[in-house]
């Protein structure tokens, strides 16, 4: 799961920290432009969406994640409540996913989501955009990730 | 369709570029690291992955489109020919994608990927990587470009 490498990028976040002695903070709080979020913020972002989808999709509330992380551990351990919420979804809590209704607090009035429109325009590009931009704020601030850091397992199969 | 926003994108870049009075092409040819692709490079590989999946997962060889472009109406150009060609492709012609097999240059000797894991794990993650990353370089660099415009269209209904 793609969140999962997030957790690796902030590893090496931190040997970048080290090796060059600041405070690994500076990291956390790093934007791209004025006017974007931070690092944290990208991260609970991505979780968010994870999260909701995991959730709505199966049938379920999401369970309410604070959004009140401050240092590297706090990030970490948003990503890791994540990661086990989702993967406490069995596969059969998503049958009917597709005809499920979402609501967006930002619908217009007395409109929703049908489940299959939500997943492939609101969960998977959200949370690839605030995973990526999280990247992008690593990377330009010369954290050394690279593209194949992105990847998740790959499911390689016998020509 | 995704990639359409992002000729979007290269519309509010040229007004920008116009209202500070520099080249538009100092913008194609930013990069947000020395070490990171500029955004002719981003364009081209969100294009690349989304005609390739577009052609494998419908059983075509895909179209060769030489990555020679240089100037904003090039790259323009290379979101128009990859929007056609992703639209010439009927649904009925995805049947059985799934189950396609499909061979990347770059995997282990004798490894393919099967339909569904090179679209999830492959087609549909480089596609948002590296049009999140064109986004983050033209945002960094002060274009006046916004969450929303990272949307495409919405498909809501009635609640």
């Amino acid at each position: 799961m793609l969140t999962k490498n997030l957790e690796s990028w902030l590893d090496n976040a931190e040997e970048y920290a080290a090796a060059k002695k600041f405070d690994v903070g500076v990291l956390m709080t790093a934007r791209l432009a004025p006017d974007m979020k931070p690092v944290i913020y990208q991260v609970q972002s991505a979780c968010d969406y994870v999260k909701a989808g995991a959730a709505w999709l199966s049938g379920q509330t999401p369970p309410k994640h604070e959004d009140n992380e401050q240092t590297i551990d706090e990030v970490r351990a948003r990503i890791r409540k994540t990661v086990a919420f989702a993967e406490s979804v069995e596969e059969a809590q998503y049958a009917g996913a597709s005809e499920r209704k979402v609501s967006m607090s930002w619908a217009p009035v007395g409109k929703v989501l049908g489940g299959q429109h939500y997943l492939l325009q609101m969960m998977v590009p959200n949370t690839y955009f605030h995973i990526t931009t999280a990247y992008a704020i690593l990377r330009h601030n010369g954290v050394n990730i690279g593209k194949m850091d992105f990847f998740g397992p790959i499911n390689w199969m016998d020509a």
